[in-house]
């Protein structure tokens, strides 16, 4: 005969009580009485049932669930990385919980300690905009065993493995390739540059102008954020200038979306009068009718790498060995019409 | 050595004295001892345990998290719900952990039970494509007392709530909104008919038609996806026709995109040969030079009045009430240059 795993069923019907009932009881609820709770436990013990997964999960220190913290998902970049995560962990029989921060420093603080309050056995972070002392991070890091990982957006702390890609080499190869195409004054929509995603961005921009004994403008660095509108603002602001730039390479996809809808308002041709390139390979870019160029951050890639890192960190973890990595991805240069004169 | 988090069975298996005990005299509980606490309590420290907000919720009942299932979150639409979602829920100190079920039943049966056994106040799910029999929801509304909430794709199940959109309507007044603008051979790209959603567009679809005397033509309802891919392959093989038709209501934006980058590749003009109208608003319908007429469905309404029906739920739970809820949005027709001949 084969045995079977006793249900709440079981119980409730020894008891004599309805099947919520237990459910409540052994899960304690506030509105089951003590007596009640007592009588379905040494039930539960006698008949030998076997709570669910989380109750094994606090026995065993594992939930197979691990968490992602990300600014927002709306993004293809962001939801990519999350489906290569995926791809990489499910065959191991992870779960992947999503919560976002909204660009808000205080809230991924909040959604942190929501993620390991559930148990996951890890966690993957690019952090908010907004995100600048860090200091609760090395607590967790001291009083948990959970894997932080850090993703694209990240900070350097000790202990905390990261996965980026090389935003710099993207940054230089857009504007060479600019240059190349014979663009002489570019412009640089720069991004929030409390983050080192855009500060190396920047700073790609302008060592690709040395490197090619161009001139760094100051005035040709415009701070932007990453949205469509402050792509058409910028555009409209720079259109007030006795001398018009001839090309503009965007720390953003969408900011540089903005600037072609400015431009073409403006009667200006793309890509013979001003070349425009953006970064991040949004899907948008391809199916454009003039389609834009721009810089992929191979995000599938960058989640299936994170994931292999949480991976080897959990079987490190069981041998005793604790490796921090510092992985760097290589970007890839998109060129189509927004930027392509031949 | 590996670091792990002290537990109550930890404690209880050191001590030899049964979990509920542990957890009784660490809370202080009148029917312990004091012996057992003073035990319990230096095992406690000498262990370096941490009570963690998990155990605490187990007590209470609550741990101020509610979960999102949805296909995928790279969309406009479910990504607008779950911000109007965490807009309506924030201001009462609740967090948001989403999963993705890309569009499985099995994973998102998984995905609901990860969500269950991380013990969430509230599960909100926009069911996958192929989700059909859903006798396991039933055992759960039977055994936990969870609140289940259906939002935009769902199935009629006995005390679950849902909120959805009057789809019928939405694709009433495009197909209407065709045959004003004179077009009179109008195909219908149907989106997958196993979903309750796409089935009530195909019908709103057949009643404009009808209503508006014009007959209802079998050949003319086409079988696709909601893919960029099956759009343009959809115009190939209409194509292929002898009567072309003269405009198309596509039940998905990515499948009307598709369908107009296919047009303009044949030179057929939109909107003058052919118009053309979407169905979600996503943002790129607005953004295309080709600006694409679309059916709004108040994603960000939606995702607020999903997480009001939770709130109100949780309120009438504490006074024994449970009123199932089906409340249905109304859509709204955006009109651009893809079908506007005027």
């Amino acid at each position: 005969m084969t045995k079977k795993n006793t249900t709440i069923y079981d119980i409730s019907k020894k008891l004599n009580v309805s099947v919520a009932t237990v459910s409540r009881a052994l899960n304690n609820h506030p509105r089951i009485s003590q007596e009640t709770k007592e009588l379905v436990m040494a039930a539960a013990k006698e008949m030998n049932y076997k709570q669910n997964n989380l109750a094994k999960a606090l026995k065993s220190g594992e939930t197979k669930t691990v968490g992602v913290i990300v600014p927002y998902i709306n993004t293809n970049f962001f939801s990519s990385v999350i489906r290569g995560l995926e791809e990489e962990l499910s065959p191991h029989g992870y779960h992947v919980i999503i919560c976002q921060s909204h660009e808000d420093a205080a809230i991924e603080k909040k959604q942190l300690n929501t993620l390991l309050n559930t148990q996951v056995d890890g966690i993957f972070i690019s952090i908010s905009r907004n995100t600048s002392d860090m200091e609760y991070i090395k607590e967790i890091l001291a009083t948990t065993n959970t894997p932080i990982i850090f993703f694209d957006r990240k900070k350097d702390i000790p202990g905390i493995s990261t996965i980026t890609i090389d935003d710099h080499k993207g940054a230089f190869m857009a504007t060479e390739h600019l240059i190349n195409q014979g663009y002489k004054n570019i412009c640089h929509f720069s991004g929030d540059q409390n983050l080192e995603i855009y500060q190396n961005r920047l700073n790609g921009y302008i060592d690709a102008l040395k490197a090619n004994n161009l001139p760094v403008i100051k005035e040709n660095i415009i701070n932007t954020g990453s949205s469509i509108e402050e792509g058409i603002n910028a555009v409209k602001s720079l259109w007030k200038r006795k001398i018009k730039p001839d090309a503009i390479f965007s720390a953003s996809d969408f900011t540089a979306l903005g600037a072609c809808k400015e431009i073409k308002n403006l009667k200006v041709k793309i890509p013979e009068d001003i070349g425009v390139i953006g970064f991040s390979n949004e899907p948008f870019t391809q199916f454009m009718e003039l389609s834009i160029s721009s810089v992929d951050q191979t995000p599938v890639v960058m989640g299936k790498i994170s994931g292999n890192v949480f991976l080897e960190r959990i079987k490190d973890n069981s041998s005793g060995i604790s490796i921090e990595k510092k992985l760097v991805l290589a970007p890839t240069l998109y060129i189509r019409q927004s930027s392509d004169r031949k």
